[in-house]
């Protein structure tokens, strides 16, 4: 650490229910051979930050003690483990930010997003990446080309999130494709699905602007459908069929976790089709589980990312496929993230980015 | 048709909501180079049969005319089209009772089941086998070996669908395996389970008598759990997973079509499990949909059976791997049909099998 | 037929090796009620067709009568059958030419290529399309938007082969690709390869000019490499690796049927890779099987097309991911089609067409 | 270690081509806090022991410095590093010997056989299990129901083995197979086929005497086949097919690594069947590859065993699936290890167990 002039890490911490602090933790060493330390450059905030911030827990995950907070980031390389051998000092990369445990069964059949021992960055009880300095393991960093920005970088998590979604969708090319929620995961599944051939994407949201925008960003085979509060889900389902789809579409994905999505979804699809319950929401849902039954759909939950979805979202971003820049609404310092996370919670923007410390 | 001195076709049919009569009809055509004439030796009553005659339809499917009941049969050939090659007068079948259209996308992808122009026995507005005659495609003839009796035969329909749902569940050798319900699918899908490798099943139901059953039917890796009308199902996930599994299951089955089974289901399966919906019940339930999300299962429905399936039924069969003449509680004549539809109605025994008109 | 004025099916014959006719045969009826009479516009020249005629068979398949050749075609409807419900006379359709069984076990399951009973344009002893009238079941003509020409029609026959081919490699988003010769169909899989986000391929053949034709039509992720005859087809993966694709590729497609080029395609995969063997050659070749074995590659052959592949063939034209017309070396009247031949047989041009009779 | 009064760990180390010494090593320390230090009870003898014992090599392996043979083990836990939470001291474990990296693509997306950088007992340089401790990682370590004995335990190894053959076979239940080579893993092979419900089984070698193990091995449904150094594999494809499978085999497994039955193999599959290459044999041989082609088979390697293998096989003996210990031929004392190297070489017995140092 000799190189380092700066001895603080300074981090945005989450102490109680709507309590936010900046503290100066000490900064972590490096003691696992395959680790870096990587200075953070940027850090998007996602929804799950918002709620852990306002309500103190997801599901049975509670912030118990204080937490650093934040795990969609890009960072720098500044000190590398006597093991790494692909990274050095001054890479720039994407910060992938779930250790696994590598050794339990899920890890090892190849599914480590499932793994029973996972510590992921701003999941109680570990901390997030929305600090100064943060340590990976190297295979966990992917090193950005040159013309990708750090900015780009950030994207990738939430990009990594929707590869995943579609992948568990199991798109075919020439599939139709119907997106339930058009916040930045519906937004980026509709452009990952275009990305692997989709002939058509009808995307659903009740708000028109966001609606506008993915209908831009996943040119030219995206339409959309203004979800009125979804009254009767099947007959939105029906009409959706009729102008669009004929027979039903090949593949639904929510993205809102909202239940009149939810049941749309399961009627909008033909029968064979493929669900993808991407979108958090509330633990039960009313669900027309018949038709899921007598149409032998496929349904499967997407739980962050797993092996080759952060490399694809680099691919996709790398080779111009999803323009993910687009997605940035503003960036702001590290001494505004607070602003941020308001803005967020309030509906403001997209995705907001906020700079490491410097 | 010379060598028949019989001309009546004597039916079983459905008029209206619980009204039943019996009627000659004429003797159906073999108009089909590919198809054969049957005489219809032993069919089962299924559960759709029971809805149909009490409340004249099942979801969309209305009984607006009159109707021939029975769909698990088997039978003797007594004619043949020109074009058949693989039966001759006198063998006994079991029969295959849709007929899919052959030219529909799902056809032709290998999906039969889902065919979208099906002609289905006893599915409004198509006739059922309760009859003397009927007439079938070679194809969906499946000859008997002499060790199997034609009351087997009949059997191969229930356990076709049994196969079905557990080929949908994408067991692998060495799978846990929850089934919830022991009427005859959810029997028979722990049989077929148990076939398939599984090393470890736990059936559920409210019935103590067909958890004795099932027992011994799927012995000896089967354990049971009586589900007092489940209260509380995330607590009897608990309970069978502290007992019996760990982790979770591997894999669930719903043969009941029951809402606390479906959600207590969803709860026992560990992470990356799969769920199958095999049982009918009402078009929505309130689901663990966030449960489904995190945990990232696999959830398929099942509807009927498709390629493959009659001939695996057959094969367990004609090996002894499911000896599926115990769940056979009683043989009817034709002419007592209905007294034994009104013991299925009233839950009297597991599989009551009708003769065919002599 | 009342419509129609012609009344002869004007058509080019093989007689014997070598030796062609033009003749004037009866107009084919319309029996099937799901079947179309349809006039053949466009047909493009396949590498069997040249093989039938310059030696009379392919493999157990032999020329014993005389029999039309052609079967990549473009057609517009004449009359339909009774029960056709979804094209109408003058609907303009790319032709598929292989009609299934419908009823084998293979057809049932999904892989109706695989058919026992196929009947098969221009595969003894089933005539081929190069005549001015011909039948085909409904299901089997692909109407054409009216932005897709008759020619880019007659042309989805080797690009199903292609879709087809690659649908067998597994080609998943990202994946880097070595496709082994540049002949219309190895030049169409290097293309659809990219429509289905390879992130690299590398297109390997001995003719310069068709690499920098594939190197355009496949822009820009894809690089060239010269085989030399290759003297030394490990060394040659292995140069290949070392320049373009580190640890190995993903996929490679063999289009060319050539032993050195099977052999480096297999040296050239990562553990773990997939292979699909697409073009014919000799019947046996020395083949690196251990390496096959210790890496775990997946090796599948890939015959004619499957449901799904010429509609995917159609989106890919259609929505111009696959510019086919690029192809097209040049179009001729249907008087000079045994010219045609005699150039594709010499290696002149990509693809050639000949215009149906007027 | 303290508990330990012995400290001489005794180890059968191959030091040439055909040069073997018994010498006392360091017993190994337990560094890992994850791993546990194990007395090795039985090893079984490999074909790779034989190889690299008189050979000095296998393909790129190359023994260069003394090694210690042997990696088909079962053994009893002697400590255990601090982080291990499911063994202790005295618990009988099968021993699975490959150490996977846990960190490359391979091992991320499940299949840590393939690893980049695996550490395999008794592949250079990593020494193998013949000595009296050996150290690995708790999750690689197997613990035996107290009903399957330690010798059971040793053959564990040879059965993953033969679970990732049949894994990578993808049999269904009801599948024809054909095994060629009745050696230890073909043997092994056609019980655990049977186990997955294979419907038939033929089991394919030249000497009579293993066919004869097999066919009860696996009975009732295993049927035989000699192969008279199989003079036109062709030929006896046809035959087998003629006689016992119709069309063709549904699944074809190589346990040999012999041309004649690669190629047998290769035309006894039906059309869309699957091959899997279990058996090492020359580096290359002539393949009819074109069959392969048209046929459309799947073709797959297998390589050692992955996630889940080892789990299974240790079903399949602890249910009785397959009787693991009728193949040990004999079991020796570690004193006489060369003595059972000698016979294995020469073909006497199928599986010699050598016992632990005691």
């Amino acid at each position: 650490m000799a190189a380092q002039t700066e001895t603080k890490n300074q981090s945005f911490i989450l102490t109680g229910v709507k309590e936010i602090v900046y503290e100066d933790r000490p900064i972590p060493e490096l003691k696992d051979p395959y680790g870096v330390l990587l200075q953070v450059n940027f850090t998007g905030i996602c929804g799950s930050d918002i709620h852990y911030w306002q309500h103190g827990r997801i599901g049975e995950y509670v912030v118990n003690d204080p937490m650093v907070l934040g795990h969609e980031s890009s960072g720098t390389v500044l000190e590398t483990g006597s093991s790494v051998k692909t990274l050095k000092k001054g890479d720039r990369v994407a910060m992938e930010p779930g250790i696994p445990c590598r050794r339990c069964i899920r890890c090892k059949e190849g599914h480590y997003n499932l793994c029973l021992d996972m510590q992921f960055a701003a999941t109680p009880p570990y901390d997030g990446t929305l600090a100064k300095y943060y340590t990976l393991p190297e295979d966990l960093c992917y090193k950005l080309p040159e013309h990708v920005t750090l900015e780009e970088g950030a994207l990738l998590e939430p990009l990594a999130v929707a590869v995943h979604v579609t992948r568990q969708s199991n798109i075919k090319h020439g599939d139709s494709v119907v997106v339930f929620g058009a916040g930045p995961v519906g937004i980026l599944c509709a452009a990952v699905a275009k990305s692997l051939g989709a002939s058509k994407i009808v995307s659903v949201d009740i708000n028109p602007e966001r609606l506008e925008f993915v209908k831009k960003f996943a040119a030219p085979i995206t339409s959309t459908y203004i979800s009125q509060k979804i009254s009767a889900p099947e007959n939105a389902a029906n009409i959706i069929k009729e102008n669009e789809l004929g027979e039903g579409a090949d593949v639904a994905i929510d993205a809102s976790g909202a239940e009149p999505s939810i049941q749309a979804a399961i009627h909008v699809l033909r029968r064979g089709g493929s669900y993808v319950q991407g979108g958090m929401g509330r633990d039960e849902c009313t669900f027309p589980i018949m038709a899921a039954c007598t149409k032998e759909l496929t349904i499967r939950g997407s739980f962050r990312y797993s092996q080759g979805d952060y490399q694809t979202a680099l691919n996709l971003v790398s080779t111009g496929a999803v323009k993910v820049k687009d997605v940035i609404s503003r960036t702001v310092k590290f001494e505004e993230a607070l602003q941020a996370f308001e803005d967020i919670r309030d509906g403001k923007g997209i995705k907001v980015l906020i700079g490491g410390p410097q």
